[in-house]
């Protein structure tokens, strides 16, 4: 699938900075290079690894004086013969570099193609190049931790050991059938069955990590729904130090949802201050209330926000089970029992028929109770799988598969169970096999790669 | 000036493309690198222009896969020991990594810090510095070229060779001062004043090139002027083929300077797209008129648009000598005779009774008469001296300097005229080689550096 002699060339770093790199993969790429660069000698009798200086010339005119680092075949991140060039990091000169380039035979690399090849030729597998872009994503520790293990093969190897263990099986099953005539059982059924059930097991809790998984990639979504001038604005601004969101006096001023984050504990919290819950007639209004309608679908966690002063009863919204409420008592500071509570001070006397295991009392207004939010707000998320270093699935192409696989696995174990014929639980058994092979890349399609590959940024 | 053994780090480049770069230099770089590197062997003992691949570590966390670049003393380009590490672009990785290098006793550089250890360590003159500065800015092929030559030391050779002009002139003097009891005269009073006119003759050229210099790196400012509804907002969105100036029928929409920048032939041109001069006393168009008067007085062209279906008298405003002015006629298109003259067909019949040398008939709707237009605006721009290589200045600091040194010899020349003593002479021609010296850095002082260094992105 590499297109021998192609050499592809992109920008690898955003300009703006003091420095910024030009990456060129292929073979040929260091002769290429060495056609447009003057240094003290040539780069084609340079070993690997080694940083040279000197300039780059579009024939006579120098470019910029550049340090070129070489690495040839195999020990580069493509595997292949791979030049990267540091120059001035001006946009002009990074473009031009990589129009020189081109005009010496290289060709522009696609998205993700540097990574693509990595993967072709055995640098990395299919997750772990994902990984590569997840990684450049990560803007949160979890994320970061995440995509760095998955980088590192922790997660292929635990995919791989099963994929093994299926083969095994079938392997085993297969042999039987050779030797059909002499009805020998290589393999014990009970064995292959409690085998199989704890498989399904793993792939069952791979598939439920995917809840944490997308948590920690993504960030918690976070709907904070109230009725109008509760001061979900107000706490926005709190939360994040910033005055994103419009606060004001009128009822129904925030008409669209507005997304701030923060982290807390190393994980990302993505904020969608919605329109508040009420009755209006008015069209911009309405639409902003379909739109807490989907950001309270989409959420993790609702957080409810009330008013102190107001005793009305509140309608709680619908929730999933995989979705968690808090309910925070706003303006709590325009009451002395309550700002005594938050502070400590005192035990509630009053209000507390009110009071759950998930309700808190603040003042967004004055910063009262926000730490405590702040920590109830991370509690809803449980990291303990992280922490412990279990493979964690946070791609939904990966979850599909894993889908598929369980699924396979069902319709294996009634196939055993109902005793159906060996060749037919053989061939189950390899379908959930293949099912996670295409997580890895063990099996692929030209598609399913160009696919995935034209997610990442150029340069990769 | 540099303080030993003090180790300085920062993000090299910007953050968000696929790789991301984190600079350290100063003695014991590769030292404290190797407190946080694993890799295949320590990079200690590893020689100068090698790469390492390896992990990042915080304590036990691995931070990122990275590849270091080594340089050591003096082959650097701060002329200190060196390391380069490039991870994956995230801003969270670089970060970690910034703050992993700082816990390990490395100081956060400031701004221009690493240019201004390689100026210290004799690596590049003050003038050389201010042209990385300048090289990473460029965003045109002239202002490219200009900051590449003065980088590559040819603007620093020029005034090092007045300055050493100077200093011989100077000791020639002084050298007959201490014969003086002998009354020699060693250097010929006539040769001497010829020299100094011919340096006077060269000071004098460099100040004129900061006009070409500062269009060449700052671009050509174009202020388009004319009465309400001429076209002017038109004529800015076909040059620069976007949709940025609001356009509208009603006469004064423009009530605000917007600038759009074009290339012409490897040259900036800035435009300033100026409120309608026009009789008003609304208070926003009398604000915007204003306006309009400071950007014709920056600007070093004026373009001047008329209406070619209003024959009402135009007022041209007062130009000043280093100013050019366009006179173009649009609309064109509203008559069959100028559009004719635009395509070349047919020569111009009626209306030649305003055609001048600088006068340009277009039609910004239909975009006849453009390109004639951008050679008329690049011809403002006499570029021969960047083609013939020239020292040209385009740096403020520079031009007072030169201007000080100018004024320096202009008083030793009438010190000669006079017959003042030989030793004020001498002192005078040290004064202009002094003031030549602080150009590039024979002669500095620390507030001098760091006020030059502070205009650094951070990471050079």
């Amino acid at each position: 699938m590499t297109r021998e002699g192609e050499i592809i060339v992109a920008p690898a770093t955003a300009s703006g900075g003091a420095l910024a790199v030009v990456r060129l993969s292929g073979e040929g790429a260091i002769a290429l290079c060495d056609r447009v660069f003057s240094g003290q000698k040539p780069l084609i009798e340079a070993p690997s690894h080694t940083i040279h200086f000197g300039g780059l010339y579009d024939n006579q005119e120098l470019i910029d004086e550049v340090v070129v680092a070489l690495f040839r075949a195999p020990y580069s991140y493509t595997g292949e013969e791979s030049v990267e060039i540091s120059c001035h990091g001006s946009s002009y000169i990074q473009q031009r570099i990589v129009t020189l380039l081109l005009a010496q035979g290289a060709r522009m690399a696609s998205a993700g193609e540097f990574s693509m090849r990595a993967f072709l030729n055995g640098r990395l597998d299919l997750s772990q190049a994902e990984a590569v872009a997840d990684l450049i994503a990560a803007e949160s520790a979890a994320a970061h931790t995440l995509a760095l293990r998955q980088m590192r093969g922790h997660y292929s190897q635990a995919l791989d050991s099963l994929h093994g263990e299926l083969l095994r099986l079938s392997a085993l099953l297969e042999l039987e059938l050779d030797f059909s005539e002499e009805e020998v059982e290589f393999a014990d059924r009970e064995s292959i069955e409690h085998t199989m059930h704890e498989i399904l097991q793993e792939l069952t809790r791979l598939e439920t990590s995917f809840r944490l998984g997308n948590v920690l990639r993504e960030g918690v979504q976070v709907a904070i729904v109230g009725r109008p001038n509760v001061g979900k604005s107000t706490l926005l601004n709190r939360l994040s130090g910033e005055e994103r969101a419009l606060v004001s006096e009128i009822a129904g001023t925030t008409r669209d949802t507005i997304e701030q984050t923060i982290q807390i504990d190393g994980l990302h919290f993505r904020f969608i201050d919605t329109a508040g819950l009420h009755e209006t007639s008015d069209r911009l209004e309405l639409m902003g209330i379909e739109r807490t309608r989907a950001a309270v679908d989409r959420a993790h966690v609702i957080l409810l926000l009330t008013d102190a002063t107001d005793t009305t009863p509140i309608e709680i919204p619908p929730l999933r089970e995989d979705q968690s409420l808090l309910h925070v008592v706003n303006k709590c500071d325009l009451n002395p029992d309550w700002r005594a509570e938050i502070m400590g001070a005192t035990p509630l006397g009053r209000g507390t028929e009110i009071k759950s295991d998930t309700t808190l009392y603040i003042s967004a207004k004055e910063g009262l109770g926000i730490d405590a939010m702040r920590h109830a707000l991370r509690s809803t998320i449980d990291t303990s799988e992280l922490e412990r270093g279990s493979a964690i699935v946070s791609n939904s192409r990966h979850l599909e598969s894993l889908i598929h696989a369980r699924e396979a696995l069902d319709q294996a174990l009634t196939a055993l169970a109902e005793g159906l014929p060996t060749d037919l639980l053989a061939e189950d058994l390899r379908q959930v096999a293949h099912h996670l092979g295409t997580i890895t890349g063990t099996i692929t399609s030209d598609d399913i790669l160009h696919s995935i590959f034209a997610n990442f940024c150029i340069g990769k």
